[in-house]
């Protein structure tokens, strides 16, 4: 047990300390570096993290984090509103748009099915996806999560939801990673990227 | 550059990304993480923050830092007033502490005298550490800043400056760490750990 020679300092460290692979002695050295910073910068960053939790939103349609009630990819009215990519969560969204090849709407679930977590499909937007495909404007729904048990789970859990309406339902590629070495390719991995093999033209049009 | 799907979220990634060794990614991991929490968790942490840099006072004699004008150190009556520790900062008083060997006070310079960072003799709470010797309670000073260039500086200037004091004045031990194979231990550290060696009893009473 280490001993703080501040109570504020230890309230502060083991706030530090919650954060996901911060342990104290890590949250010490925030807090040490934040005690050498201007007052008011350090003041502002308190504010900006009451602030954030209160003020952030949800999207209502795509349950992305948003400032506003509807997020900027669902109101821009250039994006393709023909086509809704499933994904788990916020992260997600943001990789697949720094990619700047997907230029269709999200869904983001909030997690994935994980009964091990006690995450059942009741806990995530699974109804709201249903109730977006059945009123009628998608065509198309991309499955974007991970290829772990739970993420396969999801997958079927929503193909079977979503498999009475008139939609095409795919899911992203999955193969050897462009700059991988084929040799060095996990054999599932190898063995679906020769199964979902593409035609000549379309595997350089992407790079 | 990443694209994020709010103002808000981008703030905060801001904010936490000024923390010593944490690049965006990792302060979006921080902040993804603090919106699946409890928010009145969240808007205490950020109230934590506001707080402390505000409300957290330097010890006005030894410039730890401390909740009280006076820390709980020096006004420990307990503690032998005539030793104290001269340490570069909070980090090193936290170590010595956690020893449970040193029963003296201490005196936080803030820093090490470093020209190549701009910090000069009197950017240091070494005029305060004169003062404090000049008034006569002190008997022994301990300096245990590290064994770099600047804490060698250091040392020199502060013995300089004390040396016309009737005090003793130390410097902690270096050696071989216990546990540590005396074959891999680097020539300067074991040269020196056989210049000062101990009489046996003493040795084995540390331990």
């Amino acid at each position: 047990m280490i001993q703080y020679p501040s109570k504020l300092i230890e309230e502060a460290v083991e706030a530090f300390a919650q954060l996901p692979g911060v342990g104290r002695r890590t949250a010490l050295r925030y807090v040490l570096h934040l005690l050498k910073q201007d007052p008011a910068l350090v003041k502002r960053f308190g504010e900006t993290l009451s602030r954030f939790r209160d003020e952030l939103k949800h999207c209502t349609r795509c349950h992305n984090v948003s400032d506003t009630d509807i997020c900027s990819i669902c109101s821009n009215p250039r994006r393709d509103a023909t086509l809704v990519c499933v994904v788990e969560d916020v992260r997600d969204v943001m990789a697949i748009e720094n990619t700047q090849q997907f230029n269709g709407l999200y869904h983001v679930l909030g997690g994935i099915i994980s009964p091990m977590d006690g995450i059942g499909p009741n806990d995530l937007h699974i109804d709201s996806l249903v109730e977006r495909v059945a009123s009628g404007e998608t065509q198309e729904v991309i499955m974007a999560l991970s290829t772990t048990m739970e993420g396969d789970t999801t997958n079927f859990f929503i193909y079977k939801k979503l498999g009475v309406y008139p939609i095409r339902m795919t899911t992203i590629a999955r193969g050897v990673a462009i700059g991988d070495e084929i040799e060095y390719a996990d054999e599932i991995t190898l063995g679906r990227s020769i199964l979902n093999r593409v035609p000549y033209e379309r595997s350089i049009s992407v790079r």
